[in-house]
């Protein structure tokens, strides 16, 4: 049986036509891009028209944007790049930016960990105060990938265009649902992800501002500028450049998602006593639903609804199976064990929203019965 | 019309096998190996299944494979993750192993490039000579990209593997025909990659023998036990796992890739006044020729072969568009300008070869003619 799929924020199924525009790059035309013959010739092709259709899709040269391996790629280029010097962030960030400033930390960097709002965003004043002679960059997330809390990256890039800093965002939840932009972002570092938007795992890409001058991480061949050495990956970059593509034809349903979200969060609250949602719910992603219970762990919650047919999650599926509390939730000053992440996603329907309405109730009534919490 | 695909050490068509495993993750069992659910379940599933095919090929065990993005990724984790100290490698490495040691040098590491014989191979002596109180790392590819020369990694294993040392080789254009069993190699670490035998693009691996201490070099998740953060690429993956299978089942036409390679080479040498083979006939991979032409520069004659059907390269495809010329071939105190290379393939037949062997001397003699070297 299918089940209904509400864990779009740790992946998205492949769409179609993704796949189908991927098959002639895995069948045939499946050439080195780097190769001079016509077979990599064509791969190549393939390559820069992916590459135009998401610097469109941005709003920036072709030029600007460089294939990675994944989003923790792109985003570990646009932090271990930059030249030493102070970098701020914030202390709900994806690991993938979170653990390589704690790494610059150690080798010596001086970073600091901007504590975010009760609702889970960062203000832009904190970010102003900590500004100093020799800060290099400031990385702030777009939208955050626990909680779908929004944060105030125009007006921070607003902030920073005129000075000497790099400002990096992490789009990779935003990218289905908020305007990327980069010039009206003024952003010059953006880090994206393929296998968040329907497109294949494994591929992701940084928007790089021309000019911003960065180092490698990876060191081999020429490929990207010289920096991501490594094949092109060519039948993945084809993909996510249709996946970028159909953003755009499914930015119409985002009301609809929005609408099954604020259901999802209405009825829980009202329905489930001692029920608290993660985060804001204005500056909140479409699709985003996080949840905590008193008396019911969140690891419990996902394991009892994945047996009735609900795929969920507890948080961040980077840090499944690990038992220590989120280090969002607890930047909220959130002490619970966990939450219940619900992700919704283009293919979810009205009438699975019902059914999970149905079921999570009982479940949590059943676990807290379990910890004397009834 | 189809190429004749000589070009098999840049890259190799995806087998259909390995296409048909890789479906059902692009389907219907898209999850995050890293969730709880059942459909991310399936998916860690089929990760480890993967990793035990190609434990099993290397005769190690599942927990000392590392999946990483690309074999770049694989040797940059292998030098880079290293403790400082004294570094030797050799001077016609892949550029992912000599640009890394090159960067590790620029940090203050010390690294000694080992010269290699005019047939393009290290000796062991050589080696042993460079050994330092302070030598932390080995790193020799087990067959070069360029010139199919296959290097004594046996005989380093036997002679490094009672020291201190860590033995890393780069195995990427050996796993197709030579044997990969790290323990008889007494290899510490080994550089894997799909997409040079008939697996996907976009997926390499690293063996890490048990005990062996690695810093990452990409900061996340806690994925591949903190070694390679981000989302498991859990359909390339298999695809790899599924590509290492098939290497046993083709093993049976090695001979014949042989015989067709020495067809090409003899036939060539005598066929071709002023040719050269460039690296050794006899410690030479089965599919790789590689010639150089007095007055033919290796760009001009892939361009004139691909236009009659013919897919070859110069040298490396990741070196592809540089003009410098090969440093494998300088190191050999080649001084012309380029080479050909051919490399073959499970799916070459004798009647391609024979064709190649009926255009190729016209295709010198012509521009030959125009060099004024008739």
């Amino acid at each position: 049986m299918k089940p209904i799929y509400l864990d779009n924020a740790a992946t998205t199924p492949l769409d179609e036509e993704v796949l189908d525009e991927m098959m002639r790059f895995f069948k045939q035309d499946y050439g080195n891009a780097s190769s001079i013959h016509r077979l990599g010739q064509r791969a190549r092709e393939a390559v820069e028209k992916a590459r135009e259709i998401i610097a469109g899709f941005l709003n920036c040269s072709p030029s600007e944007i460089v294939f990675t391996g994944s989003a923790t790629e792109s985003d570990n280029l646009a932090i271990l790049g930059v030249r030493k010097g102070h970098i701020i962030t914030t202390n709900i960030e994806h690991p993938a930016v979170f653990n390589a400033c704690s790494h610059l930390e150690k080798m010596g960097f001086e970073v600091d960990f901007c504590p975010v709002s009760k609702l889970g965003i960062v203000e832009v004043e904190e970010i102003k105060k900590k500004i100093k002679e020799n800060t290099v960059l400031v990385s702030v997330m777009y939208a955050n990938n626990e909680i779908g809390a929004i944060q105030p990256i125009l007006e921070l890039g607003e902030f920073l265009k005129d000075k000497d800093i790099y400002f990096h965002t992490d789009a990779v939840q935003a990218v289905n649902f908020l305007d990327c932009d980069v010039k009206k972002l003024n952003v010059d570092l953006m880090t994206l992800s393929a296998h968040k938007i329907y497109g294949p795992k494994g591929i992701g890409a940084l928007y790089v501002k021309q000019g911003v001058e960065l180092n490698p991480v990876l060191f081999g061949g020429p490929q990207e500028k010289g920096l991501r050495p490594g094949t092109e990956n060519v039948p993945l970059i084809v993909g996510f450049g249709k996946a970028i593509e159909l953003i755009e034809k499914h930015k119409k349903n985002i009301p609809f998602i929005k609408k099954l979200r604020d259901k999802l969060i209405d009825s829980i609250l009202i329905q489930i006593p001692n029920s608290e949602l993660n985060g804001s719910k204005e500056q909140r992603l479409p699709n985003n639903v996080n949840v905590s219970f008193k008396g019911a762990e969140g690891e419990a919650i996902v394991i009892a609804l994945d047996q009735k047919g609900i795929a969920c999650s507890t948080g961040s599926a980077c840090s499944s199976g690990s038992l220590e509390p989120s280090h969002v939730l607890s930047a909220l000053g959130n002490k619970g064990h966990g939450s219940l992440r619900l992700t919704l996603g283009r293919n979810n329907t009205e009438k699975e929203i019902d059914k999970v309405l149905e079921i999570l109730p009982e479940v949590i009534k059943d676990l807290r019965k379990v910890s004397g919490h009834s």
